[in-house]
């Protein structure tokens, strides 16, 4: 499974792409980082990520998209380009027919290194070790870039799992409901005494 | 000069196009909301989004689009998600060159209403009498979409001015720099006392 990973991000967007094998085995294809200059106007800076982005994804091929979720209580106005950033990248993928998946901060620290409060230095320092990197990945969204596309490697099964377990959880309650109608049905149409064919 | 303006929302997106003349005249040409299922996944929200933009933008083909700016500090949720239809409305607008303008909610009010801190009934309310239309736009954001839209025609002439002013300003100080620097560089050239011709 070919997974890119995105930190959204207006001024830097890590942009990273990986190959996740069988078990944790997971391969650095491609890393970088976009950056748009903040004195330019947002719509010339989004059309340079998402053109960026559409090289990338034209390149690489991936199969699922996973972008940072982001959340308004951070930095409220990094928050907003953050925002309009990774709408721009979900939209990319939505045209190629590609999932998007979004994980948050901790989910992606907690995957990487096991504590969902780990600081981007440790970060940075289980990436450089799961992909066997000979130097660290910089500057800091390339390292959560690939982090991101990781971390959806690795709960990607989960994810899996946990889809499979809501389609069936609707399809009994779709089957269970069904149930109920028809038997309101049959209740219904025996109690006006209905015509019945002689015997 | 056609302004396009858009009250931006995953849920409901207003989209309205009007026509600006001299002085105050403003003609509605259309308006109308676009809805995305709240169930559906983000990705695709913002494709259909995208494509009705799209096509709305080849057929009315405005001269400027107006957005709303959105803030963090209102509701944090739908906030993240109004900011990512509006980066993607940006986007559709830069792939065209098509100049974008936000403008902020008491902006609009302001412009449409005379005060900042009018409520949704005032603003459709002047929205309909401005545009004489038979009947009040709805819903809300159908109406926000062609506040915009007026707001912008009415406050483009200062947004040129202030512009020029700027560029002016800036072409000011460029001049200056550029008057200390050669004088700068003629006393740093006349001290190590270079070669003079004999007159």
């Amino acid at each position: 499974m070919r997974v890119m990973g995105v930190d959204p991000g207006l001024t830097r967007c890590g942009l990273s792409v990986v190959e996740g094998g069988t078990g944790r085995q997971v391969i650095a294809l491609d890393v970088d980082v976009v950056r748009t200059p903040s004195d330019a106007p947002l719509a010339e800076r989004l059309l340079t990520i998402s053109n960026t982005v559409d090289h990338w994804m034209d390149t690489h091929v991936p199969d699922v998209v996973a972008i940072e979720r982001v959340f308004a209580n951070q930095n409220a106005n990094t928050a907003m380009g953050t925002a309009q950033a990774g709408g721009v990248i979900a939209l990319a993928a939505a045209r190629r027919s590609i999932d998007v998946h979004f994980h948050t901060p901790s989910e992606v620290k907690a995957a990487v290194t096991g504590n969902g409060r780990a600081d981007k230095a440790q970060v940075t320092a289980m990436v450089t070790r799961i992909l066997a990197l000979q130097t660290k990945p910089t500057p800091a969204d390339a390292a959560d870039a690939l982090a991101l596309a990781i971390c959806h490697c690795w709960r990607a099964p989960m994810i899996a799992r946990m889809a499979a377990a809501e389609a069936q959880a609707a399809e009994q309650q779709r089957r269970y409901r069904a149930t109920l109608k028809a038997k309101a049905k049959a209740k219904k149409g025996s109690s006006p005494a209905p015509s019945r064919s002689a015997t």
